[in-house]
Parts: C-alpha cells; structure tokens; sequence
C-alpha cells in the first residue's frame, strides 16, 4: 500500500460553510444590520435561483429557506452541494438550511470527526457564502464595511477554526481586492496571526479587477513572496463559470469547470507575474491535474511560434515557469495519476484535496480511494503528493510530517 | 519508420482563402453587388480591427487593403493568419491582400504543389472568410442571398477546389443553418455532386440557433446520418472564443482555444444526439487529442455521481458516446501520441491536420514532424491516424488507401 497508514493526507481544497455569526460575532454595533446576518425565507417568495446560466428551483419545502443578507442584497444557496452524508440519488442544489446539513459543514470540532472519517489529516478550507476567493465582499457599497467582513472571516478562520485544531487546518486568508495596500496590511496583519496562504481571484478582470497583465498587483505579490505563502485560486472563484448551453444540464458545467483552471494557468505563465516574482507559488484548486501536460505542450507550441510578435517573455518557456510556480490538485483523476503523465505533471506539483461537502467528494472514503487509485505509485511519490507538497508548499508544519515510526489510530 | 513513404498523410483540417470572385462567378446579376465580393480600402481609412476581445492595429502599409463586402458589412482580415511561407519571426495578423499571400492559399492546383512540398496527400478544407463553419450567411438580411451565398461556396468546393483533384481534396459543405428544411435539402443536392461532409457550428445557441439540448435538428441530423457523412465542427466556429483578459497577449487565446472543443463534446455526450442518431459522427477539427482522456474521465465521474437529478440519459457512460461518435484531430500533439495516452483517446478516434495556411501549420515539414513523432508508434496505428481514419470517418475513397507496394514518389 503506496499509501502508508502513517502519510498524513492533506487535501488543499475543502470548504467551511460560515456559520450564521460569523460576521455578527465579530462586527461593531452600527453594522450588525448591514453585514451579513442570516434571514428566514418563505420558500414561495423566494422563486428561482440562477446557476451558471440556468434557472434551477429551489428546494420545495415547508421551513423557511435560509439565505445571507449583507448590505441591501440576498445571497441564496448557502449550502450549495453541501451534501456530504447524502446519497447521490438525493444530490441537488439543498441544502438551503443549517438544521439540514451536517455540522461538520460549519462546526471545526464535528468537521475534525467528519476527517477523522474520511481519513483525512489536515485540510485547507475555501468560503462558501463569501464566495471561493472572499470576493463577497466587493460588493459593499460601503468598503469600511467590506474591510472589516473581510478581516472578520479571517479571524473567524485563524481565532476560531482553525484555532480548534491547528496541526490539522491550514489557515486561508481572503483579502480587501479593491485596494492593494489594505491587500499588504491584511496580508501581513494575518501572517502574524499565522495565515499560510491567500486566496485571489482566478481571473480578476471579470470582477472589475487588474488583470495579471496589467498593473496593480506587484506590491501584493511582493508582499506575498517576502512571507513565503502561496496564492490560492480555486476555479470559480474569478466571478466567470463555463456557461451552459439553452437547456443543457448543469452536468456539463460541473465537467468542464477546469476549463477556468487552463485559461487561469495559461494566463499566468503568458503574463509577467512569475518573471518579476520569482518566488511566488501559486495553487490552482480544485481543477483537477490530467489536462495540465497538454495546455502545457500547448502553451509551448504557442510561444515557440507566436511570441516574436506579441508582447510575451522571449526567453524562457511557459513550461517552466509552470513547474516553478504552479500545483494542481485532485480529487479523482486515475488519468493524472498514470505512470508518465504524473511525472509529466511533476510529482512535486500534485495535492490531493477531498472537496467536503461539496457533491464531488467521495467522503468518507476519500483516503480509501486515494489509496487504491495511488497503488501504482512508488512510496515516496505517494507521501509527496498526499502531503509533503503541501507540508513544503504551504510551510505548514513540516516538522509534523507523518514519519513510518508514528503510532497510527 | 512507421509513417510509411507509402502512407497517403490525410490532413482533418486545412483552409481555403476563398478567392475574389467565389460568390461573383456564381450569384445571379441582382446579387453582385450585395453578394460577397472584394473592395479595396485605403488602410488610414480602416484602422483597429478587433480580434479575441482585443483591439489589433492592421498592417500599416502603402498598398490598399483589401475586405469582404457583403450587403452593407465589411469583414477584414480576409488573410487572418495565412502566413504560410514566412519566417515564424514575421508572423502577425497579415496577411490584408491577396497578392500578400502565397497562391496555394487561394488556388486548388499551386495549393497541390505546397501539399506534395508538406508530403500531405489530401485534405478537408474550411473556409476563411465564410467562417470556419461557413456561418457568415447567416449574418445576410436577404436569406434568398444567403442561401444561394452557401450554395455558392459549396458549388465553388466542388466544382472548381475539389475537382482539381477529386482523389486529393474531401468535399466539405456548409449549410443553411437559420432553416432545417433548407439544411437537409442541401445535404441532399450537394451529396448528388460528391459532398463527403458537413460543418456545423459547435456552439450553435451563440449564433442564435437551437442547441444540442433543443429541438431543431433531428431531421438534419438523420439526414446526415442516412447518406452516412461525418459533421465537422472546427474550433472557433461557434461564434464564442476565449476572451483574452485586458492586456493579455493573443497567445492565450491560442493556447486556450481548444477548450472550445472541450465544451462542444462535453456538450454532445451529455445532449440527446447520440442517443437519438446512433450513426452520426462528429469531428472535432483543430482542438487538440491530448485532453480528451482527462474531459472523458471527469465526464464519466461527473456522470456517474450527478445525473440522478439532472435530465441525462442514465444507462450510457459519456465515455462510451465519445468513443463510438467523435474524432478530434492534432497538429503537434506528441502528449496525445504517448504510449497508453493515445489508446486511451482511441487509435480509431484521432485524425491528422495540417493547419495550412495558418499560423499553427508545419508547412513545409508536416510529413516531416509527423515521421518524428510516430517515431514509437506501430506501423498499422500510424497508418489508420495518418490515413485510415479518415479514409473511413470521411467514406473518402477508402480504395485508394495506401499500400505497401504503392510506387512512392
């Protein structure tokens, strides 16, 4: 068994959903009414929903539904896919309630049981209502507002989540995108309160954002790099899905979201971010790892023929700023895994993530199958990519790396 | 040598620069003047064309350049990328004017000289400025204009690009897609005159036609299948590109185009058309073979754990819709060609492409490029990638396949 009962797993991509006071626990007095705060929903008011270009209906039910009210807008689906505990038969949009998930969904110490379940050590944990990059909060129209809901859902992860267990949560900051210095001062505010990675938008420009190609964003990577933490960009969280075609089922959205992940991944090894940072590393999670060798011949292809003309680096290949800079991750992609196309991908460049609660993890056998679908994998392989990437990559802990000699439970 | 001297190389892809007088020679005299035809413009006058999202500044020259007319439209880049013959170092957005190309971009028999120079035996051909699925009729007012601006083209293929060389050149027919009737009626007439394949675009919905989820083709499609041709859908010609983020250069739109036909087949094994038209096979010209193993495994993952709730056939694997129904077709694809990884796609699944004119064309070194990277590969694999496959997709005088004892030139 490739995977030894004392590799500790560490997925880099989870999610918590936000308790309903999170944001009132945390913010003063004058915006407990205008930050986010859960509110009940006569199901019959709320109507349709609309996902990725489809209109879906909600879950028909007799309780309230419970959405987030922030400022002057409702946010529905605050249990999107969180489903975990669920048979696939009853997967859905639900659900839309706090009492129908389970509390590992929001609770840090039931989400340490869940794990233990699943046989996974440690994880780090993406927002839900705030949105995969904490991007929420870009839409306050009143940005001291915006400043403090992010800095709330920071320290609700650092004093609060990942406090219950910090050998096992890997603490995952957003940041105020709208003003790169307050982007500094937080990443440095949380570094001292031991934040281990920052989230960003996969492609910032659909929220109104600099691109990567555009100025506004050296002093963050800067910044960044000085502290040593990765970027983490989990596909979705850049404000553009892949669009489903007039009655196509959400299937085919769910399929080709990685397409985000190629054209984040493509972006940045065509734009300066990695020539003029060259010690930053960036994540891209959840987007899976089998297509990373084409886009990458690809991207080569591309640059060897059309670079003389466009305003691209002359010298060094796109390919290896990927191997440099870049990881992927992985749920289940036997494909990615092969003998081959792994080293292709590069052994160093793969995590694996379970992606609770959401209606992709095979929680809770997510160790079982990463240990069937690694059995073809030499030992030290196995241990690099179920965590000593992450342990190296995101600077957790890596005194606490699983050790053959370690008593397992 | 598994590429055989032997072994006729079958290009999926090609293009054709339409030649001024295309529509001219054929429409009645009440359209010669709405019907596409050349006008020459003074290039202070044109200014910014706008390619991929970005603004492109035109060759800047002494000569006029020369545009589509087409009703009251102008349409540039009428050379976009028919660089064949230039040093890589002076590729760009030119050529603006026919006498700025090399004749085999516009002429059936000079276009034989640079195929027996690039060692390639035949090739499908797509058009330039009619659209890669010769779409650009659906743009007319006058839909008498544009039905007879299709049959023209189609007319142009066969009777004077592919009649001068029938056993070198696969008649590829665009269709009248604002009316179904229309369509299977041009299947019809254009099948009496040789037809061996049908474009069709890959995203329809964003042209404003049904997609693969709505009625509106059934009747084409079982049209389609009963003379027993394969529907070419080529990257691009849906009328949706990757948007380059501001500031990004071309080159990731290049790299990235290919998730267009990741979307097309995602979007085809999911729909209904394989399941209602059990005959039909569709290309995936230009878009690359290497990702199809990773799209095809998390179609399968997608499907196997969400289509309880979703409207999506429930007994057949996506996988198995691919294998049976689609080809996709590679340039330079030496990750697709991998032992392992090429089976994965389908040995029967992939087709050559050649890319003359464009900018991603080996030209003059296809066959060359080609030799080296089937290097590793079996004689009777190389044959049916290089030549079989297409003999058999395209029922393309599969007579006339190479042979061993074939004298070779």
């Amino acid at each position: 068994m490739p995977l030894q009962p004392w590799m500790k797993l560490l997925s880099t991509d989870d999610h918590v959903i936000e308790h309903p006071k999170v944001w009132t626990d945390r913010l003063p007095a004058k915006y407990q009414d205008l930050g986010p705060h859960i509110v009940e929903l006569d199901p019959r008011d709320v109507g349709q929903i609309n996902l990725a270009g489809m209109d879906v209906q909600q879950h028909v039910q007799a309780k309230p539904i419970q959405q987030w009210k922030y400022e002057d807008r409702l946010y529905p689906n605050i249990g999107l896919n969180a489903v975990a505990g669920k048979p696939r038969e009853e997967y859905g949009f639900d659900p839309v309630r706090f009492d129908e998930m389970i509390p590992g969904c929001y609770d840090p110490v039931a989400r340490l049981v869940d794990m233990d379940l699943d046989g996974v050590w440690g994880a780090l944990n993406f927002p839900s209502f705030a949105r995969f990059a904490c991007t929420v909060f870009l839409d306050g129209k009143d940005k001291e507002l915006s400043l403090l809901g992010v800095q709330a859902y920071n320290d609700w992860m650092l004093d609060e989540w990942c406090a219950a267990a910090p050998d096992r949560y890997v603490p995952l900051m957003g940041l105020p995108y709208w003003d790169e210095e307050l982007c500094v001062q937080e990443v440095h505010r949380t570094m001292a309160k031991g934040a281990k990675a920052f989230m960003f938008p996969e492609g910032p420009s659909n929220l109104g954002l600099p691109s990567f190609f555009e100025e506004g964003w050296d002093r963050l990577w800067s910044a960044i790099e000085d502290v040593g933490a990765p970027v983490a960009m989990h596909f979705g969280g850049g404000g553009r899905a892949p669009q489903a075609a007039p009655g196509a089922p959400l299937a085919t959205v769910i399929t080709t979201f990685s397409t985000n992940s190629m054209a984040t991944l493509t972006d940045l090894i065509f734009s300066p971010v990695f020539h003029k940072h060259p010690k930053l590393k960036v994540g891209l999670n959840e987007g899976g790892i089998g297509w990373i060798p084409y886009i990458l011949e690809r991207a080569d292809y591309v640059w060897e023929r059309h670079r003389y003309y466009q305003n691209v680096n002359q010298t060094i290949r796109p390919s290896e700023l990927y191997r440099k800079h870049v990881h992927g991750c992985y749920i289940a992609d036997d494909f990615g895994l092969r003998d081959g196309v792994r080293e292709t991908i590069g052994i160093d460049n793969i995590t694996f993530e379970s992606d609770y609660p959401h209606s992709d993890s095979n929680w809770p056998h997510s160790r079982k199958i990463a240990e069937e679908t690694m059995l073809h994998i030499p030992d030290d392989e196995a241990h690099k990519i179920a965590e000593l990437n992450v342990r190296r990559l995101y600077n957790f802990r890596p005194e606490e790396a699983g050790k053959p000699t370690d008593p397992v439970a």
